[in-house]
């Protein structure tokens, strides 16, 4: 059960985010780069900053629960609640202009994540999911999140962000994947497990996710009645590798072919 | 030149084609295949349906003018006018429910494009290049496109549509761009090119384009002060191998990668 205060609560940070992020937003972005020479990891100002505004609501109105954030590292709190935020995910395509960028928020209770929130801040889609529902928000409308139907690799519309992240046997595994859907689509992160719960796309699978990459999209895709699992078909997410797709039939089928790699 | 008359028939074309595309778009849209069983190919109602009523515009305003369609074929024309329409470009987006398709028109005065539209209306995003300028009108305003001033590869935002399209020595290419640039993104067929002229991308490399996704995309990049040209250096695009780039010094520089594929 998630109390309808902490709903209300994960909106305005949400909210807090989509003004920084958008105010940042466009080809002029500042990157820095923070792997040092040899990887471009893009982190904007707007990252940081929006990340520093939702900690800050957070401590002025629950100082007791716990914040781990992508950009400015854990803060452990006192109470059962902890959110998980990343604040632009995607920021490869925020520093391109491209528009399928979003800020992740999820309310974790104990370990279990029992809110999320995908937030596309600059297409005005915000997707939610608690308590086994989801709902999208856009242009003023709320409309119901629902997968598709889709139980056949055949006819599945796959996405995953990058297939050059998929080394040795994954890549082969990636590769008969590919092979066995209807069509593909790359580069787009956490919007990607949005329109899979919209019901546009049918399968997503990833690899070395980090904990504040899916946390917030569990509760979405299950609130729309989708499978997010690993790629063995269990729910251990320590690896980073997930399967999320439309119905427990297209799961089964992409771990078939995904067990094969580590 | 392109006569004032027929800027303002190339905006009126690009309304109608949106009000038709996005009456159409969402999840639902129906897909067949139009090229038998082993390619998927969409090929949506939209698609066609946008592109009769372009034609039949063109034919009541313009009829000495030629058309050529992806989808209905060529009408040859007694003047030295000529359409090329694209209803939908990035038909695997439009059915997966992602933002960036967008509907392509170009007018060519004999062979050469004078005038590109391309129009993203999931965006609410057109960019329009004729006679040297580009703009991008969106949400009731209009700003000039520009290029960036990109000039290395080092730091070059790279995109192209599907890595899994270039074969052989054009595969080993690409993954050397790959490789030599600072960030790639994927997926975007013309909205790509649609940035580069915005100035949020800098290169773009694509293979196997037909003259109905390439023609438009000219007046646009070039309005824009950026560089289209194919992978050996010229302006050939018999091939359907293009690169545009924000400046030519990474044209020259993304040549020098790609010219070593045929």
């Amino acid at each position: 059960m998630v109390p309808a205060d902490l709903i209300d609560f994960a909106h305005q940070l949400a909210d807090i985010a989509r003004a920084e992020t958008l105010r940042h937003a466009g080809g002029s972005v500042a990157v820095e780069n923070k792997s040092g020479a040899d990887a471009f990891d893009p982190v904007t100002a707007a990252d940081r900053d929006a990340e520093r505004l939702m900690r800050a609501a957070i401590q002025e109105h629950h100082p007791d629960h716990g914040v781990t954030g992508e950009e400015l590292g854990e803060t452990i709190g006192s109470g059962r609640f902890r959110w998980l935020l990343d604040p632009i995910d995607g920021t490869r395509s925020y520093t391109c202009g491209l528009p399928t960028w979003t800020t992740l928020i999820a309310l974790l209770d104990g370990d279990e994540p029992v809110l999320g929130i995908i937030d596309a801040p600059a297409l005005d889609e915000r997707y939610v999911g608690y308590a086994g529902t989801g709902s999208l928000s856009s242009r003023g409308l709320s409309t119901p999140l629902r997968v598709s139907s889709s139980t056949r690799l055949a006819e599945a519309r796959f996405s995953t962000t990058d297939p050059f992240l998929f080394d040795g046997p994954a890549g082969e595994a990636l590769a008969r994947l590919r092979k066995a859907v209807r069509t593909t689509r790359y580069g787009h992160d956490a919007y990607a497990y949005a329109r899979l719960a919209a019901g546009t796309l049918d399968l997503v699978v990833e690899c070395d996710l980090k904990p504040h990459d899916y946390a917030a999209l569990i509760p979405v895709v299950r609130g729309a009645g989708g499978v997010f699992g690993d790629w063995s078909g269990g729910r251990d997410f320590s690896s980073g590798n997930v399967i999320a797709a439309a119905t427990p039939q297209l799961y089964d089928a992409a771990v078939e072919i995904m067990m094969s790699a580590p």
